[in-house]
C-alpha cells in the first residue's frame, strides 16, 4: 500500500511556515509498513484541495490529509474530499454537542460557522480529538470505475496542529490502521558516533550490513555525529529483534568505542551518564564557544548534580580572575594557546573543586585574533581537560563558519570528556 | 502567474530530511509577483516524478523541478520534464566538455554515467553553475492543446542542493524571469517586538494595516517574539517604498518602545549595539540558563568588545566563589529568590569589571528546587539589572517546559538590558 499526505493551509505556501507534520506520519506510517510516494503542499482554496484530493485518490491507496478542519471559511478539507470521493456530508449531533459543550465550558456562545466542525464524510469513522475541537475522520471505502476494478482506498482526515495530530494519529488511527494492513513486526536500533566522516563510516560498515538486506539500515548524517539506524520487520518481534541485534553486535564490534550511544542517548547525556557512573564532577571555562558547551549539558534534566558550572572567559582578564590563568602567558602565548588552554582547564578546576576541568579557547571568526594570536588561522581551537592527576590538551583545525566552528568545538570538548571516561 | 514546485528525491519521503529550497524558491517568486500555489514532493521513480510534471504543466504558469540533475540512475528530473513536455532531450556538448574538465582538474576518469547531466530540454537556456557539475535548464515554451488555447510555461530545472539552488536561482533566473513578467518594484520593512502577546500585537496594529490594503501585512510569532512585516509592489519603487513607510511609522508610534527593531536585527544585535553607542560593557551570572544567555550574545560577530563572559553559578558554592554571593544569602533565601538575584549581578559586575551585571536564576525544571526552593514553583525565575548606580530585579513567572523556560528566561533578560539603554 503507498500513502500520499496532503498538507492543506495557504500559510504553507509562504516562505515563512513548513509542512512538518508529514515527518511525523511518513515514520509512523513506515513502521505499518506503508510507504509515502507523494506529498502535495495546497493552499486553502477549494478547487486546487478538491484537484489535490482526486489526484491523491487515483495514484495513492492512504490519502492522509493535515490541516484545514478549523471552523472558519477557509478550512475545506472537509468539502474538498467529499467533492473528490463524489460523496455527501452529514452533521453529525454528537460532534455538533460536544461543540456546544465547549463553548458552553468558555461561557461564550458558538458562532455559527463552527457547526461546520460538525460535518462528517458520509460512511467515516469519528475519532475523538482531546486537545482539540475538530475531530480527526477515518474512512475506508470502495471507490468503484466504469472502465476499471473497484479500488480500496482509505481516507484520514487530520487537524493540522501537531500537538492534536500527533496523539490522534497514535492512539486512534495507528490501530485502525494496522488491523487493515498484513500483521507486522518491528524490531529498531541506533547507534551513535561522534566526529567521524560519513563516508568513514560507510566504509567500515556497508560490507556487514550489506550481508543483512533484510533489516532497513539508514546512515544520517548531522552536525558533528553519524547516526545508524536499524530497522528490521518480520511475522514474529523475537524473529526482528534477533536480526536487528546480531547486526547492531557488529557493527559495534567493528566501530567499538567511536560509538558512544547504542540506545538513542546524546553525546551530552551520555556524558552526563558516564559522570555518574564515576561519581564524578565537571566545570567548564569556555572562551570562543561563549557558553554554548555548558548550555548543552545543562539543558539535560538533571545535570546539576554532575555539572557545577564555570566560566564564561570571553576577555582576556576573566581568564585571569576567573580561572587564575597568568597574565603573562596569554601576553606571551596568546588566549588562543597551547599553554592558556592548559592553565584554563586546570585553573577552572582548582577554583570550582571539580573533578573534571574542561576548557576551549579558539579563533572562531569571522574577524582573525589580535595580538599574538593575529597570524592565527580562524578554526583554531585549543581543548584542555584537566584531572587530579593529568591534564591533556588538543589542537583542532575546524572548517566552516563561526557556527559550525564553535558546535564543533563543544562537540569535541565532548567527546574528549568521554573518551576520557572510557 | 503561479508556480508550482517539484522537489524530487525519495530521501525527502523519509521522516528524516525535508525539503527547504521551496521556502527559498517562495520567497524569490513572491517578490517577482508570482504566487506559489502547489508544492509537490516526489520519489526518484520515473512515473511518479513525470506524472507529478505532467499535472504540474496542467496547473500552473511555472514549474520549478528541485533536485533529480545528479549522474546516478536515481537522478531522473531531465528525463521526466521531456516526457511530460513531450519534447526530446539534446545532449549539449558544452556541458559535456565542462564536465570532462572538471574530471580532469580531480585527474579521475569520467564515469559513462555522469554524461546524463549534459542532457538538455530541446529549446532550453542552459544557465551555468558554479558551485556543482549539473547546469540549471530554463526553458520558457509554448503548449498546444487539440482541445484549448496554447498556453505559455516556464519550466525550471534547478540542483538540489541549497549551496547550488539558491546562487543559480538569484543570479540568473530572477533576471530571465523578471524580464518575461510585467515590471514590478517592491519595498519592504519589518518590526520586531519582544514578549508581547500575538493577539495584543494585532489589536493594536490591525486597526492601523487594515487602511492599507495595498501594503501586505504578515505577522509571524516565533519564541518570545513578534515580527510585523511589510511588503508593497507598486508601479514604482518611490511610491512603494513611500506607504511602506508611512504605515511602518503609523505601527512604530503605536507600539512605540516595544518595537526593538525596526531593520529585521535580532533582540542580540540590538542589545550589543546600544551598549556599544553607550560605551558600556555587560557580563553574565546564569545559574537556570546554563550559559544560554552568553552563548546567544557571543553568536553574534564583534560581540567581545561589549561582552567580557561571566560565571555559570550553577552549583550553590559557585554563586558564592564566583559572583561573592553570601553563602548565609542562598542558604536563608534559596537560590531562586529575590536577594541572590540581586547579588549574583551586583557580584558578576564587580568581579568582572563590567559596567552592567546580569543575572538569572530560576527552576527550569522537570524537577522542583531543593531546601528553600522547594516550595516554589517551576517557572519561577528572578532577573537581576545591576549597574554602577542601582540595581533592578524582575520576578518572572514562565509557563512551558525546561526549554522554553530557559529560553523565555534569555529573552527577558535580553529586553531588560534593552530597555535600561533606552
Amino acid at each position: 500500500m503507498i500513502a500520499e499526505i496532503i498538507a492543506a493551509g495557504s500559510e504553507m505556501l509562504t516562505p515563512h511556515r513548513q509542512d512538518t507534520n508529514s515527518l511525523y506520519l511518513t515514520e509512523a506510517l513506515n513502521d505499518l509498513g506503508v510507504q509515502v510516494a507523494f506529498k502535495t503542499i495546497v493552499g486553502d482554496n477549494l478547487a486546487h484541495l478538491t484537484s489535490a484530493a482526486t489526484i491523491a485518490l487515483a495514484r495513492a491507496d492512504i490519502v492522509l490529509f493535515s490541516g484545514g478542519l478549523g471552523p472558519t471559511e477557509d478550512d475545506l478539507t472537509r468539502e474538498a474530499a467529499a467533492l473528490a470521493l463524489n460523496i455527501t456530508l452529514r452533521r453529525d449531533p454528537a460532534i455538533l454537542e460536544a461543540l456546544a459543550k465547549r463553548f458552553a465550558a468558555r461561557q461564550i456562545p458558538m458562532p455559527p460557522n463552527n457547526a461546520k466542525q460538525a460535518d462528517v464524510l458520509t460512511g467515516a469513522t469519528v475519532l475523538d480529538n482531546k486537545n482539540g475541537s475538530a475531530p480527526c475522520q477515518y474512512l475506508d471505502t470502495t471507490l468503484f470505475s466504469s472502465d476499471g476494478p473497484s479500488l480500496r482506498k482509505i481516507v484520514i482526515l487530520l487537524p493540522g496542529p501537531p500537538k492534536e495530530l500527533k496523539p490522534l494519529f497514535a492512539e486512534q488511527v495507528v490501530p485502525l490502521l494496522s488491523a487493515s494492513l498484513p500483521p507486522r513486526f518491528l524490531a529498531k536500533r541506533q547507534l551513535r558516533m561522534a566526529l567521524i566522516p560519513e563516508s568513514t563510516v560507510d566504509a567500515r560498515t556497508s560490507p556487514i550490513y550489506k550481508q543483512y538486506p533484510d533489516v532497513e539500515t539508514t546512515i544520517l548524517a548531522g552536525s558533528g555525529e553519524i547516526q545508524l539506524h536499524f530497522l528490521s520487520a518480520k511475522p514474529s518481534l523475537a524473529e526482528a529483534q534477533a536480526r536487528v541485534d546480531e547486526l547492531t553486535g557488529r557493527i559495534e564490534a567493528e566501530m567499538d568505542d567511536a560509538i558512544f550511544s547504542s540506545h538513542g542517548e546524546s553525546l551530552e547525556d551520555i556524558v552526563l551518564l558516564n559522570l555518574g557512573i564515576r561519581d564524578l564532577t565537571l566545570a567548564a571555562a569556555e572562551s570562543c564557544t561563549g557558553g554554548l558547551l555548558s548550555e548543552r549539558l545543562t539543558a539535560i534534566p538533571g545535570s546539576s548534580r554532575y555539572f557545577l558550572g564555570g566560566a564564561i572567559v570571553y576577555s582576556d582578564a576573566l581568564k585571569t580572575s576567573f580561572a587564575g590563568v597568568p597574565a603573562d602567558l596569554v601576553a606571551t602565548w596568546g588566549p588562543v594557546s597551547e599553554p592558556v588552554a592548559r592553565a584554563l582547564a586546570e585553573g577552572i578546576r582548582t577554583r570550582t573543586g571539580a573533578s573534571l576541568g574542561i576548557s576551549i579557547t579558539g579563533i572562531a571568526g569571522p574577524t582573525p585574533g589580535t595580538g599574538p594570536d593575529a597570524q592565527k588561522p580562524i578554526g583554531l581551537v585549543y581543548l584542555g581537560l584537566a584531572s587530579a592527576t593529568s591534564t591533556e590538551v588538543k589542537e583542532l583545525h575546524i572548517a566552516g563558519d563561526r557556527e559550525r566552528i564553535r558546535f564543533w568545538a563543544t562537540q569535541h570538548a565532548l567527546e574528549l570528556i568521554r573518551r576520557s571516561l572510557l
